[in-house]
Order: structure tokens, then sequence, then C-alpha cells
């Protein structure tokens, strides 16, 4: 089969010929790729940042953000069948370690993560497991959904994780309205009453979020936290939702914190310094966010079947992967996903 | 100033001239009532079947969904001045004891009830004090708000209660789609993405329900747990709202429920009877909710003031109050609350 | 081997000779068992009460409270090895539903019940599977242990749901502190800061549960609501456990509860009968509770490896097992479990 | 009456004759102070440090953890009685803003500081209000608890929050067994069944955290991180409380953080800095904490009333209040808290 490959860090993939996987263990499922998503990751792991962390055998198949059709099972399978439509959980997980059996799966003791640590899914077929795959409902097609399995899973997770803290009195901020921020902020707008304030430094993302209807976006400027503060009667929001976590808005991000108030950190490449006597005179929460859960990813599945969360996507054939990673590096895809079909 | 009182249980009330309230504490706060809602329960009053409960002496003046403008307070009042126009928490609370404290203050120790344990606000009007006033945001009236003081905010609390229980992949199921239950619904619609059944005998109302976004209506009759359950896949909701809660609701209800699920009861009149048995084989919660409290009605309050909870009213002048007492007795106001107004 | 088997509704079981059980699955285990508790469940079965709920054709192995060796594993088990000491979550789950993923493992759409709805664990060894196995702390014997894998564990998991409604202002009321109530008891003392009223009839009940540490007890007769109220001063406790659920603890125990309490359902043959009025105007919650999860037998194999939950056990060998049954049956094991053991 | 005023920051205070206070209004409450704590802020506040911050006006008398007997009472006052013991609450809150009616007093508004930005408790008599008063059970004298009014309220609020993430199977770390360490290590012990591990560099203070019943105890060195994470085998604590916050336990107890894990600010004087990748790839929570709330300070008296925290304290006339800090000052009341009494 035709798979993207990377044999050298800072070189660009090639489309090889390569054996198709077969069923490894009793839970396994290979899934015909209908639909990869390219992501700012895979540019990351194609110059070399990933190397070290995912400790990948090179060369290997890239692609985490996967969608197909089901075309084996192994014998323990019993959740999908031959022919379903899935959407796959970026991690493929144990099932047995203790968070696995809390629900917490994204931290399982055992787990793997194909595209980065093994071979991924921009190929026309890849191995996963049973815990990884949830079957489409009617009227969602691969090709939509497909981008959602990693960069969407980590805006709903997050805006899970702070629906106990937003209800209609609440203020919602959101840092970044690029690929996450505004899968983040039609969640918001589905999951919670709640105020919602976008911030970003493009015009043309701000007009996006007030059409899927942020109640307020601030063009970030030299004076963005006095902005917002000021938009929101001065005691900053309940909870903001930072998905760019670098070039400052980490401290712009808990200064627009209100008291009591929770930074969620989504984005990265910066860091928190903040002086312990504001964490507790301000009674503040930092909190981490990675990707969701497969309980999550159901959510989210539930939210894109009922038209509440949508992605812009453009289409490319598999075999034009390095002109879609080239887009996408060059600019050339602003607020639009890049998925690969077969 | 006029006043509709109860003189005698069994009959009619009177509009009556008595003496203006007078604040008779620190924290009192005095209101022109500018909206008092009709509700079934003034009818209840005035039948008698909350004369022992309430141990009110008669005469004494009903009405206890109010909102109007400040018009004197006294000493210690801070949060509210003169001019303010504002919407009436049903209780006054004393603001000391345990529950006040954790912020639970309608099981307050010490609370009174106008309209139900005092003179109430079918009246020019109202003593109330500084912990049941909410102050209304901007465009929004008291004749428009009025009406969810009470029933609104029972609906709203309930809901509020449930938030956790309702994420997208769940269901819930509303009982009932008159008064309570449409302000149910749409409390549903804006605080959570589950996706709602209505069931209800009455078209009209179901009609009225899928206008206001319901993802599914069901007709009662002879099968309805059956037809719903089979909507539902089998398997029953996540929460199921009874704001009915007799005639038959009751046992409906917790069969609508699936397993782990809640029954949420809000109507009464009825029983609920359930073997131990039942209840621990299939984990179920039956779950009581009361009136919101003070935190709820301000975020009932911005629901409204985003126009996510709205209700349809007819207005009466208070001099017309047992026209509209009458009306509502008399089944002419069916999806529509009557607003005494000055 | 040696069993423990049903051959017919209503007549002692036998102990037969029987194959041993051979893995049949990937994911499944062997077990030696080394200790099987002696369950008044045991006794409903033998009398005919489960047969039309389980299913389960006769002849067949009962016994659903195990603990003992591994001595086999399939080829996905990881999480055990051969040698291990564990003991067994009653049920046998599948890992792939959604109650699974998100750890409510005990409403697994697919789950079976060993000693139930398949051969159990009054025998020498016993088939499970790798969802089923907790590896035991140094220090705890199966023996020891054995009979919280199903009675003990339905108590630790009432309790942890309760645990956010129990500050040490809190007050808990404990039904009945026979076999699973003095667990509860015992998880109440060491998970929350609550205090403590055990209700018995048993004098000698009371006089243990004194002795494990609870605050207060109080000996059941006529007037016991009225004492325990008295007790607690007027308002009744937060949550009441109710570990009989029958002969009138259903009513006593709502009767107990405070205004926005909780009654929490875990024996049964009784039933639940309150008016909605009463559940909304005290705005109580009825909750059911059934046997913890994996998560909670961890918990729970945490408490008694730190001494903080401990049995009184007596031990008979598994060729005895009829005896042991016809103890319990002739109320010859008050305050103590029978273990069988090899 | 005699009172402990500063005049001017960097010198001693003096014990000046000043007039008794008076009630203001209709909420006040007039404290004979029986037992006034001696807190190292106070040694702060005479040298300058919270001048800015305070904003009060010289002189002023300081003293903030009081606890005394109920003299004179307002007219809207129902909570408390002349004659009743009493314990204060370190805020005096409004009662009326949104944090005050949700319960979160301490983030009240309009919240004033006895002590600290008004005259405080080093005196024979103390001006608060109503909503600051905790009445005492039986057995609780004043001297006894005077100190939990600040310092231990802080210990006990930080546990409170963490209650959800502390099961059986969880372990915390608490850094700092000084003077709110051990309040937090005896809440942890009574409020959780976690495990819990004691670092401190004073040996002596390990040994008196051994003695109330911590379950591990590790000096702190040159290698504390790697010695507590070797301890916990390798993952980390569920939740680190940091009761020092400065001189590098901000990276030590964030690297003492267990994946999904939360690290807790309590002491502060330093600042955290930590990556955002670090926080995503981890998913962990920083969380601050500040003095708890009036709720809270009712269950630390629940606590100290069942003698399950206690404290080491050595009393002091009024008269002697200079001689009492100046041994704190000087390092002469390790592990034991000054009280002055009249």
């Amino acid at each position: 089969m035709k798979a993207v490959r990377v044999h050298e860090y800072g070189k660009p993939p090639s489309i090889d010929d390569v054996p198709e996987p077969t069923l490894q263990g009793p839970l396994d499922v290979l899934v015909h790729v209908d639909a990869a998503g390219v992501c700012r990751t895979d540019l990351h792991i194609i110059e070399g940042q990933w190397a070290e962390a995912s400790g990948v055998g090179l060369p290997y198949v890239i692609g985490h953000e996967n969608a197909g059709t089901v075309v084996e099972v192994g014998d323990a399978v019993r959740n999908v069948a031959v022919g379903d439509k899935v959407i796959l959980h970026p991690l493929v997980t144990c099932g047995l370690c203790p968070p696995c059996r809390r629900g917490d799966d994204v931290h399982c003791e055992n787990g793997e993560f194909p595209g980065i640590s093994r071979d991924g899914g921009m190929a026309e077929f890849l191995r996963t497991n049973a815990r990884s795959v949830v079957r489409l409902a009617e009227g969602l097609a691969p090709v939509d959904v497909a981008a959602l399995a990693d960069a969407g899973l980590t805006a709903q997770h997050a805006v899970r994780k702070a629906v106990p803290l937003l209800p209609a009195t609440a203020r919602a901020v959101v840092i970044g309205a690029g690929g996450l921020g505004h899968i983040g902020l039609q969640c918001l707008l589905a999951m919670t009453p709640a105020e919602v304030t976008v911030v970003d430094r493009s015009a043309d993302a701000l007009a996006k979020a007030a059409s899927l209807g942020a109640h307020r976006t601030v063009q970030a400027g030299d004076d963005t936290v006095a902005e917002v503060l000021d938009a929101l009667g001065g005691t900053g929001a309940e909870v903001v939702f930072d998905f760019v976590g670098e070039h400052g808005t980490e401290a712009e991000g808990i200064a627009m914190t209100r008291d009591t108030g929770s930074y969620y950190v989504i984005g990265y490449g910066g860091a928190v310094e903040v002086p312990t006597l504001e964490i507790i005179n301000r009674e503040i929460s930092i909190v981490g966010n990675k990707v969701g859960s497969y309980t999550d990813l159901r959510e989210l599945m539930a939210l894109a079947a009922r038209g509440l969360v949508t992605l812009s996507t453009k289409q490319y054939p598999l075999a034009s992967a390095l002109e879609a990673l080239d887009d996408l590096d060059g600019g050339r895809l602003p607020g639009t996903r890049a998925i690969l079909v077969p």
C-alpha cells in the first residue's frame, strides 16, 4: 500500500510502497483510512522535534488524526464489525492499568500513539485496537471528522473539564481562535451557557469566531489584558482557555483570570511564571489539558452528529500529502484543515 | 394601596385597600411591584390546601412571583439602591444559619415566604430584604421575568443540579411541557448539550416544545413508556425530569430512567413507589428538587438577558386579578402566564 | 476437581468431581481458589430465588466471593502473572462498552457473574478474566479478604459515593450492623470525618459497632426514628445508609434523613413509598447502590492492607461447604463470615 | 482597654490604653478576647511588609486569630447571644455579594480583615460581625482553638478541596511540617484515607509528624525529590501540599506530583516556573489556596471538638505580647503557637 513515511528528520517524507499492516493481537482492528488529518505536529515530527520523546525508529508512517472503515477485526473484538465507519482515538491503550480502569485511558501506563510512536494513518490501512474505535453515527463521514480525532478532542476535553465552572453568569475567554481554538469555542457554546470572549491577533479569525457565535471578540495588541478586563467589567474570567501557550499569552492569560478562577493551558511552547503569593492571594488554579479520553471522543462525535461542531476542510489525495504539508507549513490553510483521502 | 387578599379559604380573594408595608429591619427593602405572576399555587392557597403548611393568619396578601422597582432600603442594604429594577427571590432568608452560609439559602432555618407565609406581591408594594433582590440587566423588564421568580427558578434549579449528568451523549426526558416544563426545556437546551425528548398529552404543548428546540417529542398515551424507550434505543434516559409528579408519571418516569440514571421529581401530588431491589439492581437515584437559590436566580436572569429563556405572558391590571385567577383556573391560559401589572 | 454444585433448586447442593475450567479467551485468567466466602445470596440461589434473574443452567458451581492464586493466563493478559495472589472482582466485564470505558464496569453491557450466571468459586479452580483480578498487597492473605469481594465492596462503594456529602459537620446513620453494615461503618470511619450513628436490633451488633469506633449506637425498637432524631438534635442525618432495606427500615430511613439529605439503599426486600410532595419539599435524594467497581475494589484492598477494614471469619474446608451453608442459614455465624478453604 | 498597637513600621508595637470598640451596625458583635494567636504574619506586619496591601492607618491593633466571649450584639444578630464562647472567622464579610451568596465568603467583594485592615484582637475587646462568629462546642476553650482561626483554617481548606482526589489508593505529600503543615497533616488523616508522606528539614518536626500518624516521613536534603519518588514507587503523589512555597519547594513539589496530579500552593514567597509543555503533557494542576470559608471553619471546629486536630500552645498574658512576638521571631517556639490571654 501507499504510505507517507519519514526517513530522515529534517527532510520531506516520501510516499512509499509498504506492506499492509496485519492483526497482531485478539483486540486488534484493521482500518482502511478514508481520511487522515494533516496537523502542525506532523511538521514538528518531520523537523525532528519529537525524535527523542517518541523514540520511534525510522522510517515510519506519520498521521495521527484518522477515520475510516473497519476491514478486519481480532477474535476478541466485539464493539465494531467489518464495514463500520469509525473515527480513531489517537491512543492505543491497554484497558487493564489503573488509569484505564477508571476511564482515564489517556494516561494509560502502556499506551502507544500511532503516527507518533508507531506507524500511523497517512496510508491506505492502519492497525489500531478495539479500544480506539468509535463508530460514526449516520450522516457523519470520515472526511468530515478525521481532524477532530486529536486537535478537536483536546479542545473538547478542556471544555468538558471546565463545565462545572461555567454557569450562565460566568465568563470564558478563549485565547487563540485557530484550529483548536475555534473547536473550543464551538464546544463552549454547545456545552455551557457561559459568555465567551475570543482573543486573537487575526481579524479574520475573530470574524469567524463571531460568525460561530462568540459573544465578544477582542483583537490582541499592545493592551490586550486591559482591553479584555475592561470588557469584562474589571474582574476577569472564570476560565481562560489558552490555546496558544507561548509568546506571552501565559502571563496575559493569568492576568485575565479572575480571583478563584482557572487558567487552562492547552497550547504550549512557553512557560508559566507566577509568584506563589499571587497564586494563593487570588486563589487561582492553573490547569493542564491533554487530549481527551475515549468517552470524550464519543461526546465530541455526538456534538458533530448534531452539527454543533464543524470544521472547514480541504481534501488532498494521499498521493499529494507533501503538497498538503507544504500548504500548512506555508500558512496557506488559515482556518482550514488539510485532509488526506485515498 | 390595593392588594389581593384571601379572607376565607374556599372563597375568592378580594381586592382591598390596605396600608403600604414599611421597612422593619436594617436589611429590609421596599419594592414597588411592577409585575406579579399568577401561579397555580395561588389557586391551591385560595382553596385552603396550604392553610396548615403555611400557618398564615387571614386575611393576607397572596402573590409570590414578583418583580419591580426598589423604592426604599434599610440602613444595612448595600447591594441595591432606590430606583433599581429587581426580581425577587421568593424566599426571605436570614443569611446566618449553616445552609445560608454554604449558599443553600433555600433551606434557610429561618426563612419566610411572602405570598405564602406572609403578605405577598399582588399589591402595589411589597416588603422583602436585601438577600432576595436581584438587579435586572439592561433590557430585562419586570413584566417579562416576574413569572421566572418561582416556577422558572424551580425548573432552572433542577437542570443546574443535573448538568454533570448530561454530556452530549446523554438523553434527557422532560415529562410535562407546561409552565415549568417548557422553562426546563429551555434551560436544558441552554445549559447542556444533551438530547432532549419531551413527553406531554397535549399536541399543542409538544408543538411549542419542538419550536423551542426539543430534539424529539412523544405524545403521552397508553404506551408512553414503551414509545419513549423505543425512541431512545431501549435503554432509557440518563435523567428524567418529571414536571407532573402525579397521575402515574411517577412510575412511568422511573421506567424511562436508564440504569445508573436519575429520576428528578419536580411536580407533585402523587407518590413514588419502587422496590428496594429495583433501586439497587438498577442503581438509580430519585432526586427531589425545590426552588432554586439566589445564585440560581442570578443564572436564570443571565439566561433571560441573553434571550435563552423566554415566557409567553398575558398582562392583567392588578384590579383584574380575580379575572386572571379565573382564567388560569378555567384552563384559558395554556402555555401562557398571567401577569398582574399596576 | 471438587466443586459445590446446585443440581435442583430447593435441595442442598452437592460436592461433585468436575473437570477443571480452562482458558477460553486471550484475556482469561485461571485462579486456584484459596478462599471462597459463603454469602446469604448463596442461600437464596439454592432456594431458587435467582433462577429467573440469572437464567443459569443447572447444575452449576456457586460462590461469588473469591480470592486465590493465579495459575494460568491468556495471551493478552499483562496485569497479573502466574503465582500472584489476587482477589476477584465479582463481575467479568468486557472493557469495550461505554460504561466500561468510563470506569463504571459494574454496569457493563456484556457482564457475567461467576457463581450466579456461570460457574463460580466454591471449587478448586475458577476461570475469570484479566479485568477482574486485583493483586493483593504484601500482608494480605486470600482468606482474610475473600468476603470483601462482593459484600464488602458494596458497602465501600456506597460510602465512596457519599464522601462529598460527609464533612466533619455531617452526620451519617448506618441502619443494620451485620455483615455489610459493619464494613460500611469501617469505611465511613476511614474515608470520612462524619459523625456516625449505628442502629440495629441486636445489642451484640451494637457493641461490636461501638468497639469499631461508632460515635453513637441506638438499639432499634418501637421508637427508633424518634430516638435517632432526638440524638441528632432533631434534624436527621445528611446520609442514611440502609443495609436492611425491608421490614420498615425504608420508611424509617427516610424519616431519619434531614432536609437536602440522602437515603442510600443498599439492603433490599422491601419498597420505598414516599409522596412526591415530601421528596420535593424536603429536597431529599433516594440513592441506589450496587456492588463497587474495579477501582472501588482497589480502594477497599488499600484500606484492608492498612488494617482499616477487617472481617471476623471462620474457615471451613471446601468439603464442609454444606455445613458452612447450614451454619449461616441457622444463624450460628453472627458477625462472622464463613470462608471455604481448600 | 489594653491593646497591642503598631505605631510605626519597623518598630515594636506598644501596649496602649485605648477606648473599647462599640457596635457600629445591626449585625455587629462585640467579643471579649479570651485568646489571640500570635502569627508570623504579625511579625511581617510590624516590619511593614503589609503596609501597602492593607492600606491601614497607624496606629492600629494587630491580632487576627481570635476566640472569646460575646459581650454585646447588634439588633439583627440572631445566631449568637451574649455569653456564647466563639471563635472568629478572620474576615468580616458582607453576605450580599455574589461570592458571599454562593458560600465563598473568603472572596467577599466588601470584606475586611481585623488585625490587618482594621483593629484586631490583641486587645481586651474586638468588634466583629454576626457572619464571623462560630459558637464553640462544649469542651472547646477559646485558648485551645484561637490559633486555628487563620493558620489552621488555611490548612483545613486546602485539604477539603483535595478530598475528591484522595481515595485510599492515593498518596499525599506534605511539604513542611511546621505550624500549618502539622494541622494539614491532621486534617488529611481525619478527612481522607490517603497515604501521607511528610517532608521537612527538621528531624524534630518529622518525629512529631510520625507521632501524629504520618505514614512516612522524609528528611529534606540534597535529593529530596528522588527520595520521595523512590518511596512512592516512582510515580509521585496525587496531591502535593506545599506549606513552604519558597526556597525551591515550588519546583520540588511539582516534580513530586504524579501525572494528572495536583500541586497545592499554601505557603508563599517564591514562584512557580514551569513550561506549558510540561503542564499539558503531564496534565497537572497547580492550585492556589487561601484561608477557608465560614463553612470550613465550622468543619475545623467539629474536628477539634472530636480531638482530631490539636495544637501545642504556650500562653502569655496580653501584657507580655512583645515577649511572645520576640520568642516567635527568635525561633524559640518550634511546633508551638503563642497565645495571648487576658
